[in-house]
Protein backbone atom coordinates (compact mmCIF):
# COMPACT_ATOMS: atom_id res chain seq x y z
CA UNK A 1 0.00 0.00 0.00
CA UNK A 2 1.54 3.10 -1.29
CA UNK A 3 0.24 5.22 0.40
CA UNK A 4 0.05 3.93 4.32
CA UNK A 5 2.07 5.35 6.44
CA UNK A 6 2.41 2.04 8.60
CA UNK A 7 3.89 0.32 5.79
CA UNK A 8 5.83 2.97 5.06
CA UNK A 9 7.73 2.65 8.61
CA UNK A 10 7.75 -1.06 7.99
CA UNK A 11 9.66 -0.12 4.86
CA UNK A 12 12.15 2.58 6.53
CA UNK A 13 10.76 5.35 4.43
CA UNK A 14 9.31 6.30 7.55
CA UNK A 15 10.88 6.93 10.90
CA UNK A 16 9.45 4.92 14.21
CA UNK A 17 10.91 4.22 17.65
CA UNK A 18 10.86 1.08 17.56
CA UNK A 19 10.48 -1.12 20.46
CA UNK A 20 10.57 -4.46 19.42
CA UNK A 21 10.51 -6.40 16.22
CA UNK A 22 9.63 -9.88 14.23
CA UNK A 23 9.96 -11.59 10.61
CA UNK A 24 6.55 -10.93 10.55
CA UNK A 25 5.21 -7.97 13.14
CA UNK A 26 6.93 -4.48 14.10
CA UNK A 27 6.53 -2.53 17.71
CA UNK A 28 6.87 1.43 17.77
CA UNK A 29 6.32 3.86 20.17
CA UNK A 30 3.01 6.15 18.97
CA UNK A 31 3.74 9.45 18.18
CA UNK A 32 0.47 10.92 20.50
CA UNK A 33 1.08 8.55 23.51
CA UNK A 34 -2.34 8.36 26.01
CA UNK A 35 -0.12 7.13 28.83
CA UNK A 36 3.38 6.55 30.21
CA UNK A 37 3.60 3.44 28.39
CA UNK A 38 1.92 3.25 24.81
CA UNK A 39 3.09 1.06 21.37
CA UNK A 40 1.74 0.28 18.28
CA UNK A 41 2.10 -3.25 17.44
CA UNK A 42 1.27 -4.15 13.99
CA UNK A 43 1.76 -6.93 11.43
CA UNK A 44 4.22 -6.18 8.71
CA UNK A 45 1.36 -6.94 6.23
CA UNK A 46 -1.23 -4.48 5.15
CA UNK A 47 -4.08 -6.04 6.85
CA UNK A 48 -6.62 -2.77 6.92
CA UNK A 49 -8.33 -3.88 10.12
CA UNK A 50 -9.13 -6.49 12.82
CA UNK A 51 -12.47 -6.36 10.77
CA UNK A 52 -10.30 -7.67 7.39
CA UNK A 53 -8.23 -10.34 9.48
CA UNK A 54 -8.67 -13.65 7.42
CA UNK A 55 -8.60 -17.09 8.43
CA UNK A 56 -4.93 -17.75 7.40
CA UNK A 57 -4.43 -14.52 9.40
CA UNK A 58 -5.46 -16.57 12.41
CA UNK A 59 -1.99 -17.78 13.77
CA UNK A 60 -0.36 -14.18 12.82
CA UNK A 61 -2.68 -12.30 15.03
CA UNK A 62 -1.91 -15.22 18.11
CA UNK A 63 1.37 -14.20 17.93
CA UNK A 64 1.08 -10.34 17.67
CA UNK A 65 -0.46 -10.95 21.13
CA UNK A 66 2.99 -12.62 21.65
CA UNK A 67 4.62 -10.05 21.05
CA UNK A 68 2.40 -7.67 22.98
CA UNK A 69 3.73 -9.92 25.92
CA UNK A 70 7.18 -9.10 25.47
CA UNK A 71 6.50 -5.55 25.24
CA UNK A 72 4.94 -5.04 28.30
CA UNK A 73 8.05 -6.72 29.62
CA UNK A 74 10.40 -4.64 27.97
CA UNK A 75 8.53 -1.72 28.52
CA UNK A 76 7.95 -2.58 32.71
CA UNK A 77 4.53 -2.48 32.70
CA UNK A 78 3.57 -6.62 33.20
CA UNK A 79 3.12 -6.53 36.18
CA UNK A 80 1.16 -3.79 37.04
CA UNK A 81 -1.02 -4.27 33.96
CA UNK A 82 -2.20 -2.71 30.58
CA UNK A 83 -4.62 -2.39 28.09
CA UNK A 84 -4.69 -3.67 24.41
CA UNK A 85 -6.78 -1.93 22.08
CA UNK A 86 -7.71 -2.01 18.03
CA UNK A 87 -9.96 0.22 16.08
CA UNK A 88 -12.45 -0.86 13.61
CA UNK A 89 -14.17 2.15 11.45
CA UNK A 90 -15.38 5.30 12.20
CA UNK A 91 -17.18 4.74 15.67
CA UNK A 92 -13.74 2.89 16.86
CA UNK A 93 -12.24 5.80 15.87
CA UNK A 94 -9.85 3.97 13.15
CA UNK A 95 -7.23 6.59 12.04
CA UNK A 96 -4.48 4.59 9.84
CA UNK A 97 -6.42 2.21 8.05
CA UNK A 98 -3.52 -0.90 8.84
CA UNK A 99 -4.20 -3.19 11.71
CA UNK A 100 -2.39 -2.04 15.02
CA UNK A 101 -2.74 -2.99 18.21
CA UNK A 102 -2.13 -0.23 21.02
CA UNK A 103 -1.27 -1.26 24.11
CA UNK A 104 -1.04 1.01 27.06
CA UNK A 105 0.17 1.34 30.44
CA UNK A 106 2.09 3.04 33.52
CA UNK A 107 -1.17 4.63 34.67
CA UNK A 108 -4.61 3.54 35.89
CA UNK A 109 -6.74 2.99 32.81
CA UNK A 110 -10.21 4.21 33.53
CA UNK A 111 -14.04 2.30 32.32
CA UNK A 112 -15.13 2.34 29.82
CA UNK A 113 -12.55 2.68 27.33
CA UNK A 114 -13.44 5.66 25.72
CA UNK B 1 -11.47 -22.71 37.51
CA UNK B 2 -14.22 -23.73 40.45
CA UNK B 3 -14.16 -19.62 41.14
CA UNK B 4 -14.22 -18.21 37.64
CA UNK B 5 -17.20 -16.83 36.55
CA UNK B 6 -16.64 -17.11 32.88
CA UNK B 7 -15.73 -21.01 32.77
CA UNK B 8 -19.23 -21.27 35.09
CA UNK B 9 -21.22 -19.34 32.17
CA UNK B 10 -19.34 -21.72 29.81
CA UNK B 11 -20.36 -24.73 31.91
CA UNK B 12 -24.10 -23.32 31.36
CA UNK B 13 -23.79 -22.99 35.87
CA UNK B 14 -24.52 -19.11 35.22
CA UNK B 15 -26.90 -17.46 32.51
CA UNK B 16 -25.51 -15.27 29.73
CA UNK B 17 -27.10 -13.45 26.84
CA UNK B 18 -25.21 -15.24 24.37
CA UNK B 19 -24.61 -13.95 21.03
CA UNK B 20 -22.82 -16.33 19.21
CA UNK B 21 -20.72 -19.72 20.21
CA UNK B 22 -18.14 -22.22 18.30
CA UNK B 23 -15.73 -25.33 19.82
CA UNK B 24 -13.93 -23.61 21.90
CA UNK B 25 -15.33 -19.67 21.94
CA UNK B 26 -18.25 -18.02 23.40
CA UNK B 27 -19.79 -14.59 22.91
CA UNK B 28 -21.99 -13.16 25.34
CA UNK B 29 -23.56 -9.62 26.27
CA UNK B 30 -21.39 -7.62 29.43
CA UNK B 31 -24.27 -7.23 32.00
CA UNK B 32 -22.51 -3.38 32.61
CA UNK B 33 -23.00 -2.42 28.64
CA UNK B 34 -20.63 0.65 27.96
CA UNK B 35 -22.26 1.61 24.28
CA UNK B 36 -25.26 0.36 22.42
CA UNK B 37 -23.48 -3.49 21.61
CA UNK B 38 -21.10 -4.43 23.92
CA UNK B 39 -20.90 -8.45 24.28
CA UNK B 40 -17.50 -10.40 25.57
CA UNK B 41 -15.97 -12.67 23.67
CA UNK B 42 -14.00 -15.64 25.26
CA UNK B 43 -11.95 -18.47 24.73
CA UNK B 44 -13.67 -21.73 26.51
CA UNK B 45 -10.84 -22.72 27.99
CA UNK B 46 -9.68 -21.01 31.36
CA UNK B 47 -6.78 -18.38 29.97
CA UNK B 48 -5.84 -15.95 33.10
CA UNK B 49 -5.82 -12.85 30.54
CA UNK B 50 -4.10 -11.86 27.53
CA UNK B 51 -0.69 -11.84 29.08
CA UNK B 52 -1.06 -15.71 30.01
CA UNK B 53 -1.74 -16.35 26.17
CA UNK B 54 0.90 -19.64 25.12
CA UNK B 55 2.66 -20.45 21.80
CA UNK B 56 -0.15 -22.70 21.32
CA UNK B 57 -2.77 -20.20 22.49
CA UNK B 58 -1.79 -18.35 18.91
CA UNK B 59 -3.98 -19.87 16.79
CA UNK B 60 -7.32 -19.78 19.19
CA UNK B 61 -6.69 -16.01 19.33
CA UNK B 62 -7.32 -15.40 15.96
CA UNK B 63 -9.97 -17.40 15.46
CA UNK B 64 -11.43 -15.48 18.53
CA UNK B 65 -10.75 -12.12 16.38
CA UNK B 66 -12.60 -13.87 13.47
CA UNK B 67 -15.56 -14.93 15.76
CA UNK B 68 -15.20 -11.05 17.17
CA UNK B 69 -15.80 -10.11 13.37
CA UNK B 70 -19.11 -12.43 13.18
CA UNK B 71 -20.77 -10.91 16.37
CA UNK B 72 -19.88 -7.22 15.02
CA UNK B 73 -22.02 -8.50 12.13
CA UNK B 74 -24.81 -9.94 13.78
CA UNK B 75 -24.80 -6.74 15.93
CA UNK B 76 -25.19 -4.51 12.76
CA UNK B 77 -21.90 -2.83 14.06
CA UNK B 78 -19.70 -3.66 11.39
CA UNK B 79 -20.42 -1.04 8.79
CA UNK B 80 -20.45 1.83 11.50
CA UNK B 81 -16.96 0.33 13.37
CA UNK B 82 -15.97 -0.86 16.54
CA UNK B 83 -13.94 -1.33 19.28
CA UNK B 84 -11.65 -4.43 20.94
CA UNK B 85 -10.32 -4.20 24.13
CA UNK B 86 -9.03 -7.04 26.81
CA UNK B 87 -7.86 -5.46 29.91
CA UNK B 88 -4.54 -7.27 32.18
CA UNK B 89 -3.96 -6.64 35.23
CA UNK B 90 -4.66 -3.84 37.81
CA UNK B 91 -3.95 -0.98 35.13
CA UNK B 92 -5.99 -2.24 33.20
CA UNK B 93 -9.08 -2.90 35.10
CA UNK B 94 -9.31 -6.24 34.53
CA UNK B 95 -12.33 -7.41 36.86
CA UNK B 96 -12.36 -11.70 35.73
CA UNK B 97 -9.07 -13.31 35.38
CA UNK B 98 -10.23 -15.39 32.16
CA UNK B 99 -9.40 -13.90 29.39
CA UNK B 100 -12.30 -11.74 27.51
CA UNK B 101 -12.54 -9.03 24.46
CA UNK B 102 -14.95 -6.90 25.14
CA UNK B 103 -16.48 -5.59 21.81
CA UNK B 104 -17.98 -1.86 21.76
CA UNK B 105 -20.05 -0.44 18.78
CA UNK B 106 -23.07 1.15 18.28
CA UNK B 107 -22.00 4.53 18.94
CA UNK B 108 -18.86 7.03 18.48
CA UNK B 109 -16.19 6.13 20.68
CA UNK B 110 -13.38 8.39 21.88
CA UNK B 111 -9.85 8.76 22.79
CA UNK B 112 -7.62 8.08 24.98
CA UNK B 113 -9.54 4.36 25.50
CA UNK B 114 -9.84 5.10 29.53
Amino acid sequence: MSDCIFCKIVQGELPADKVAETDDLLAFRDIRPQAPVHVLIIPKKHIPSAHAVTEEDAPLIGRLHRLAQQVAEQTGVAATGYRLVTNVGTHGQQTVHHLHYHLLGGRQLTWPPG
